[in-house]
């Protein structure tokens, strides 16, 4: 099959023939008719994590927001068969260590890759085909009539705003939200928080992205270049926002993700750190413990709760799809990973191979 | 009345003549039958909190964990008779803000003092009497029988423990606990830990402090000093604690504390942080995010859960009392306090005027 | 003032000069700019209850959904001044108890009016004026610009519906909520449900009411009189509702909410009995033990929980003026109660004075 | 291997032999070391559940409560070997439904033999050797030390009593709960209140049993044949008990149970009704919905549960053995099940082949 293969950080995808993969007795090979592109795939491209020893490794193939039919199926699963239509997490579970077992596989601790297309035991899907591993856990169903594109944009950036703003913030109707970067991560965060009955603050520095935010039905946007978004949300908020996600990771936005809250609010941390943070970012515990402030992170989503995910999806509740902004080739992928080097593209990118 | 003042920062309390307080109409007057003497009231005495412009002025009588007899009544003052037992949260609440009526009142949110001992509206309890003010809502009405240093060793840190680790933390029967510094706050939330059915790792530098642990019940102790407290946390419990509570605030405890809980597990942070960190303590956000931990800040107690911490009293299941291990006299506290900067107390020392 | 004055069970209210309300310390009198009409008020003019004692006295003003402006001002009051506009709830509460200070004054257990409009000490608000009881706590103070209509429609019925769907059941997005009854309550939790972002199953056996169920948005609708509602809603939600609501307290649609929902799901009842139940109903609790099925008791809605109301209809999620069907007179208010007895109107009645 | 089979409902089970049981793919084969003998296997030696079509067949093996030795093990079974040391629930689950995946698997909805010892599917214990079905997902795995008898009253009473006042109920320290029936599951549920910090009253009408329950902690205890339990509930826990518990399934102690709480309590129901009720009770619907009261269901304890259970045991919090009162070999079980009928024996029995 061919496949955009990482070989030097920095450097094009080499997109080339490679072995197709294959198939495990527990997993399933997968035929991609659509994979998303996301700020991660270019993280990993420029080898940010190597101060947690956590670079991907040359001979990676990225891309970790696939969907589409499978076309091989393990000897050990049982509920999925040729044809299926699935779209795949990125976190990656084992099925059966104790969070497979009680609803938190995104968190799964099991001897078993963890991260779709970043690892080499789990090559990722800018490639004609992609392998599934512990497919019955991990596999999620799609209804037939799903578009591929739909499919997706959903992951990994929707189903990461649903489980943080659902599960993990526990964010309710009435409630404020504050989404700091409004990325693919933050514009499916308002979507999420509409449905949930909430209303939104968007932030972030450039206006575009804010008009996109006030498309998606933000209650209020505010330019942080122009205005200490801090401020403008403790007074929009009448005292601060009930719940705050920051889905950038740099640690100013963390930080002020984390004072926009009011007391007992909670922070959601969904983005991964710069190479500037190195995964560590100075938190103001002092005020936290005063006014009993939580910081929650928050990975991806279970593969459990997919199935209130595609009931949001069949009651129109929600569109993914109208994130999607552009789809390109295989061939393409390499040049738009580049891209996001110089600036952060708006909504969603969707390779079709 | 006698009371000992804050003058100078760092220069021993003037125990001297200074006026009763006068009551407000919705306060009450209490006679001191004991107060606690806490960390608090050190870090106060020497000035801390001045990075965050809430260093104790000059004039300040400290002393935030009283207990005594109620000798006269506020004019709209309902549930409280001049006579009445009682103890006083350090936590003042204004009893009306919306933090209030729904069982949060230690992040009240009102215009009204907030903080016994800490700020001249709200004098503190070294001395013969001290002023409670919105009684009705504050008061923790005690029944007859309990002895007024128990009491004092309820206040702050018994409450703070329970606080921390049954309302905020939801600790479990079965659970882990890991306890980071055994003080008065360490050493009650041991005791908490216990009557929750939960299984404790108590950590300290001192092996004083951890004879007093293990004496309360720890089923694990281990010391900072010669052993990494994550690596032997981890291994004690399987993977890491279900929750970890950081008693200190010191920025090696708190991200001890932080690492030492399993995915998805909680952090609770009560002790606020010294001149060192000024507040702010650099946390692993990213390690955070990708084990969907938790960091959860504690104040006080809510008034309201009273009945439920006067209930595990009643049977016995805890006795905050064990944790004194001296009573003084209002005239020793000006020494008292001063010994902290060279050594940690193990347990709670009392004043009984 | 005028009012409309209950003489005896079942004859048509007298519509008289009466004293006007007395306000006490604590209290406001509010004049009546709309109040909403009510199944339960039919109850009480039909003498209901007497199985339990509970059947209203002659003497009654009934009358329990009103708005209106603040007149006079009680001298203890803090918190409203006269002019303000106000919505009352009918579960009035004495603020002070261990319910009202932590989010659950719509069970007060204070020495205290408790049913507006139910019994002697809360006269309702079928008169020009209507007093409240301990106004700062019970008052809901409204934004200007919202029409009293609108706000009569808030209660009781959209109130109920609110709190049984999101506070007792914890409807959340993606789940599917069967409603049983399509009169005030069940419409109004249609519109609750669709905010929440919950799928909805409306039943009901008049077609009109299920025309009206379609309209707000319900996802299907079941007639009872023609198929098996229990059958119909598991087939449609793939195995049981995740919760289900009894609007109307009679047996067989409570034991039909019962056994709508899936393992582990929630059955909400708000409806009360009608003299065929007296207060008792069957139900399957071998079943329930089985499953693990919940019945949960909700009676209107806490006054703290206004602001979230409130931001809700602030967001325009809801509407719950388009409940509204009929505004009449005061004079109009014993036929249209009378009116009941043969047929369940469809919408909302509101009287305006 | 030798077996007690169920040849007629009310006849002395016949213990004869019988063919060893086959292992399938994913099922392992225990050797029984012990088996508590409970009421339930009385209700299926009796017939009862005829009403619901329910009742157990001609032929079933009874005996569900079993703890023992590996001694076969399935092909595709992963996690357990040969000698492991293995306790049984009786709530089989199917490892994969969505239930099973989220921690719930005592509901499971997959299509798997689902109660040990109640259908043919699934031969009971009260036999030599008995085989689990889905052993990966079903079997608890024992440390070595912990002796049989010990943990054959860990289920299903235990287990039961457990799941229902910690997972169920959400019963607190300090709180009260009131347990309504003082046989196994009744201490069960003793020691599982002291444990988690609750207050205790226990309610019967055999002095033996509420000697055993006082000798086991219970704070008060209340003879319901010589006062009105509710009335005394009400009384010694200042309102109502927090949560209720119905260890009987009796149509009185079942309502006594819901009417002994305070508003916002919950009643659990673990007992099923007898021939009496055939599966119904009527309840006090109105009162619940004033008090907003909750009536939960509880089934058995999800196998997922069993870390947290077992790490209850280790440290010494709870001892199931110490309910055990007499062991019996399996030629003496169907003496001991004939006995339940004129009486209810106190604590449990346990069978060792
Ligand atoms: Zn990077
Ligand atoms: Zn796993
Ligand atoms: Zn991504
Ligand atoms: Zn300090
Ligand atoms: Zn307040
Ligand atoms: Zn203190
Ligand atoms: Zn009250
Ligand atoms: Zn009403
Ligand atoms: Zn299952
Ligand atoms: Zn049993």
């Amino acid at each position: 099959m061919r496949a955009a293969v990482l070989r030097e950080h920095g450097e094009p995808l080499d997109v080339t023939e490679v072995p197709d993969p294959t198939c495990d007795p527990d997993g399933v090979v997968v035929e991609v008719e659509a994979c998303g592109i996301c700020r991660s795939d270019w993280h990993s491209w420029m080898g940010h994590g190597e101060w947690a020893n956590d670079a991907v490794p040359s001979g990676q193939i990225l891309g970790h927001e696939p969907a589409g039919r499978v076309v091989e199926v393990g000897e050990r699963v049982e509920t999925i068969a040729e044809g299926d239509r699935v779209a795949l997490p990125f976190n990656l579970a084992c099925g059966s260590c104790g969070y497979c077992r009680t609803g938190h596989g995104n968190v799964c601790t099991g001897d078993h890759p963890n991260a779709l297309g970043f690892e080499l035991s789990a090559q990722g899907a800018f490639a004609d085909l992609v392998h599934l591993p512990s497919a019955d856990y991990n596999a999620i169903r799609l209804p037939e009539g799903v578009s591929p594109t739909d499919v997706a944009a959903l992951g990994c950036r929707f189903m990461t705003a649903y489980n943080a703003l659902d599960a993990r913030a526990g964010l309710r109707a009435g409630q404020w939200v504050a989404v700091h970067g409004c990325g693919g991560v933050g514009l499916s965060a308002i979507q999420v928080a509409n449905v949930l009955g909430a209303r939104v603050v968007a932030v972030d520095v450039r206006d575009s992205a804010l008009d996109a935010a006030a498309d998606l039905g933000a209650d209020a946007v505010v330019n942080g270049s122009t205005e200490d978004p801090v401020e403008a949300i403790r007074g929009l908020t009448d005292g601060g926002a009930h719940v705050s996600l920051d889905a950038l990771g740099v640690a100013e936005t963390c930080r002020n993700s984390v004072r926009s809250v009011r007391p007992r609010g909670s922070h959601v941390q969904v983005g991964l750190t710069t190479e500037a943070e190195k995964g560590n970012v100075s938190l103001p515990t002092d005020w936290m413990t005063r006014h009993e402030v939580s910081f929650l992170g928050a990975r991806g989503m279970p593969p459990t709760s997919a199935d209130d995910l595609l009931s949001l999806l069949a009651s129109d509740a929600v569109d993914p799809g109208s994130l999607v902004t552009k789809t390109v080739s295989l061939d393409e992928v390499p040049e738009r990973l580049a891209a996001m080097t110089d600036y952060d593209t708006v909504g969603v990118e969707v390779m079709v191979p």
